[in-house]
């Protein structure tokens, strides 16, 4: 597939190095950037027949079947809407829009142009991910009630992303999108999100928007989606999830302990991967980072969505969800309550079952518990249905 | 010293065992049950000279010196008042009280007594936590801006804290106790804790109380005290904090991850560990689990400091802070917005100075971040003073 | 490319699975079995237009433009004479060949014909592999001086592997190929192997083949590579690397702990990793085992090679290397002596420097260890280049 | 029990701080060194009523019920003599002798005089040793096939150890008694240890002795013990411990790894565990690391010992077998093949049974392996017991 690549910075960069690795068959042939040197640079850098500063002319290029934007975020709705014009199909990084109501139009000119709108929520698509998804949908850990994801570095790259009006916000924007649309998949996404609380402060950073947020989003069915960004972090790019269902757990880390540790006492040794903070004393690579962030996993269900006319994992829909939640949350930061989550458009369920179900241990008890003790004794802690006193039986 | 203890079950039992191990000098020499043959059988098993149904008779006992209470929560103020009333250093074990109300009541007894009050808050005296202590407070890791403290597992062993009656709750009161403690410790015991933010639910289990939550707590200074408590953990006793700062970060895991493994078919093997829920497949068993969960450190902080006539490292007067904090938790719970502490007894700071503190970078600019890129160049993205403008400057 | 695959078994369908994976642009055209049948199915299940049971047909094949030999070990060599007589591009699954002889024959097949031979040594290809092995070079750990690698499971999934006129061993063969070329890289491909120390036994299986053994290559700079490997491991496919340098050390773990923990009571679940022992309690998976284990990393070198004309990381002659390190393991093992590595061929450097190097502390002196103290106070201890004499210095 | 400590260095402090610690009621009431002024400031520091430059007569003092040797390896004997002749209880820290033979002769002074004799072998005490021992014992994993323990640092504090004449060695001496016991320990002490084969080498520090070495320790029954040790890791201090068996595994480590992680930018933080080497990045310090160490846990088993009247878990006899593996350890480090463990005094089984077995199958059949393949199938691959034969089965 050909590809038309809409910036040429840092994000830009991961995604090609990622879209021209492992003899993949598709292939960026236009790079736009608003500075032709840039532009230059990249098309040269990763063999590019096409390059230019004209945002339309990389769109509207004959031979572009497939857009990639990776520019800031104030630029994502401009964008759509030229490939929306061209009927080209599109694939915008995360966040989707600086707000729900961007990211709703958004999801409305690609729906209404008929054309294909895949949102590059990459944590969606890490391998640990998938496979955790795919165990959890099969019942590997019971009913899912709680999730946490949190992802916390020093800070961004890129200088815009600390200019409130180009990014929308601060962490919540930039790393929560990640963390709400990961414990969203864990719930399930016919579940409705119903409302937010979020603490919010800017810590450190001499910055108008939040450098650090704490979030709980609960759902329809009762399950909470908690997530922890920060701007703050020191240690490297911490990017841990954890799932806990009634019957089991998952832990994920996916950064900084992967089962590949490296003690250096600093003679010799360069780069050691992103947002890495140091090069000596005991560090934490990861082997093939556009893997770990789920890079390549991402771009093959874009393209194999495409090809097979199908969505992809994560569309535009979610990203506009995403964006819903996240607006909450920042209403809850600023108001210090629960903020319900405002869907103009919701295509879930209308109702959920309660993850709630007690264990019936006879006709006249509940089970709370059921435990082997030490000496081998099993104690059964029960309930009376109807006086609701609490007995412990041995066995 | 010689102990007299209150309590003949789960908890006493894991006291004594610490009590009268590695050749200790301190001894039981009296036990109290409510059930007479319980208390026969624990005075058996651990060689104490006396026992008795009739708690003043082990308190007045001419030869305690001291008295541990390992009580349901219900009994806490009662057995306290008897320790007053004939001036015998006590111990309580977690939490202090139900509620702040109780727990005040149980402060101004002991000392209107002049005698000792211990509180046994074991996770603020594992290994690990009194280290992490000490680096924190050597500025190892900056300012403090975050904990998280967690505490999940599938349920306590006593029938009695299934019953909100006794308990005064469920696994907020249980856990959460340990989780605010550990916060306010790292944050720092001078610095107020202004307002509690907290979900909690019921979520699996047929009882009253919650089985499952998550709170926020603010300090003056701005730092943020999380804590995780659940009853509905599947996979062992999850103990894990993390604290975040300006310079660094700790992560602590008390019991899961300590370093030793095994896996086992099955042949064979027995009792691995309190709250382990499997026996075959991987295992994390704990070395020593009353040295891992603090009680060895803790009884030599208490019985040193009433050798010595100093307060311990937690008191009856914190108990008191972290059942106000939990008091909190419970209304915000109810009410779903953030609310105040009370703290009719204060003793700390009245004001606490901001975690903020911007970095300068020269005359013009606060500096942001600074970064060392893949070629070797450094980028530091700085605020303009005046104007607020976001500019980034290469070197 | 065009690939015809010799093989439709266990390791043929995980190289199918990577070779079809990720939108990559290389095909299998053609599969040969011996079994007509299975190769059906094969070619059903991965799209192959061609399919036989006639191993020189699929080789000879017009489209083919290079050949996977995933064939028991038996048959490697005779694939490989019709590659060279139909001058076809060759890939060889490891073990180059049960001996040095025949891996010797075979290199010098493909040598002769002119053709491509690339040695399928898939963990010196796995991501944390290739990063560490750049890390190494960079001198990030300074001197290599002992490496350990471990591969341990609890036997192959193929029953001609058990058979050692098949197989041409036991884990020495199976595994220990792996081992040595990942010590041999981290040491220097340069580098002589010099002899090699061997214990192997069968430990459990009712078979004539070793299912335990481990090893010590010594090279001629002093260093050594050490190789354990088990068919007896219970626990899952363990799969780790230890280098350690004098300025720093290397810990992989590529397949057991890679920040994946699950834990789930067994109610839903299924299979979980390739060789896992367990579908309840803790379990680890990987997220894209096939990544984990250098398929896809190690497969596109070997295209990108034979693009470019350029030889692969891992050759015929790595695979010869290789095979008569093995050789003198067996002898060790038999002579219960170190044994000389015999290579009729060698490539590498005539002599190398030894790893040894004192360090001066000034005229009198050499350093031999320096330390701070926990007071704050430097250590040194020297020792006199004249006497020999042990003496020691605080600053 | 009133103490004399013999020698206070490094390891007589640490012990110290062990004995005084945690409210234990042996006391060090007398402290010898051959210099006077460090006795007194030992004394001063641990509040010893007596200390002396004479080592008799802090042995023969009438207050001294037990003897701790903590002095360099070549003074043992002579103080194991001085307290035989004083019939003064005695410890002696590891390892027991330089050779066997001096570590018999130490064996029958102790046994002569009916004193008791304990040998301080700490890391046989460690609490995940302790519980690991019980586990393997209880049939936890089955027989066990093999042992590797690991103890490798940047080379000890004190200058006499680098000096062989005193030492009597190298790395294996120093530490390689650590890792010999351990793996007796798990493989059993009655079984007896037949021949060491042995890797050793001075790679990187500019003495006579040895700074790395690798070993393995063939028993009767056909179990392994494995030993690596080295002065010249780089990364802090690495004791780790592995177990394997018909049935399961074990993973133990001891120290950099134990659930505790900080990471600091280096503005502030102070000293963080012995053999530490960096103060910022990634730090792994230990809770409490006397605890890791098996300090308490070891004095506690010799003074009850005492008390009972019973051997302690590690004896003089002990420490004599591990000087006996360790001297054929240097034998084959010199010949360059297995060299008989000779032990002129062996109190274990004259016999043992191997650790084979083969399972049966069916009257035909042994069965090499069983698994559950991915779709659900169990395989099972057979031995015919009269051909040889190899057949696989599928149900």
């Amino acid at each position: 597939m050909k590809i038309a690549m809409l910036g040429s910075g840092f994000i830009a960069r991961f995604y090609a190095d990622s879209l021209h690795a492992q003899r993949r068959r598709d292939v960026i042939h236009s790079v736009y950037s608003r500075n032709l040197e840039k532009a230059a640079r990249f098309a040269a850098d990763y063999a590019c027949a096409h390059h230019t500063s004209d945002m339309e002319e990389a769109i509207a290029h004959p031979d572009t079947e497939v857009v990639v934007i990776a520019l800031s975020n104030d630029m994502h709705e401009a964008a759509v809407a030229i490939c929306a014009k061209h009927r080209k199909h599109v694939l915008c990084t995360k966040p989707l829009g600086r707000t729900a109501g961007e990211a709703l139009r958004m999801m409305r000119l690609v729906e209404g142009a008929g054309i294909f709108g895949g949102y590059l929520e990459d944590l969606c698509y890490t391998p640990k991910f998938l496979k955790s998804l795919a165990s959890v949908r099969q019942g590997g850990i019971g009913r899912v009630l709680w999730t946490r994801s949190r992802e916390a570095h020093p800070g961004p790259h890129s200088d815009w992303f600390w200019d409130k009006s180009k990014s929308g916000g601060g962490a919540i924007i930039d790393l929560g999108c990640h963390c709400v649309e990961i414990g969203r998949n864990f719930i399930g996404k016919d579940v409705r999100p119903v409302e937010v609380m979020c603490w919010a402060d800017t810590q450190v950073h001499p910055i108008d928007a939040e450098d650090h947020a704490v979030g709980l989003v609960r759902y329809a069915n009762g399950a909470i989606g908690q997530f922890e960004v920060s701007w703050c972090f020191r240690g490297g790019m911490d990017l841990r999830d954890e799932v806990a269902g009634t019957e089991g757990t998952i832990w994920m880390n996916n950064f900084l302990r992967t089962g590949f540790e490296m003690f250096s006492t600093g003679k010799g040794g360069d780069y050691v991967a992103e947002k890495a903070e140091a090069n000596t004393g005991w560090l934490f690579p990861v082997g093939d980072e556009a893997h770990e962030l789920g890079y390549p996993h991402m771009f093959t269900d874009m393209f194999d969505s495409i090809d097979q006319g199908r969505p992809p994992q994560e569309t535009f829909y979610d990203g506009y969800v995403v964006n819903a939640i996240l607006d909450a949350a920042y209403r809850s930061a600023s108001s210090k309550r629960w903020e319900a989550v405002e869907l103009p458009v919701w295509r879930g369920a209308e109702a959920s079952e309660a993850i709630k179900g007690y264990r019936t241990y006879d006709d006249k008890h509940y089970l709370i518990k059921e435990e082997v003790l030490p000496g081998g004794v099993t104690k059964r802690i029960l309930k009376d249905k109807q006086t609701g006193e609490v007995v412990s039986v041995e066995l």
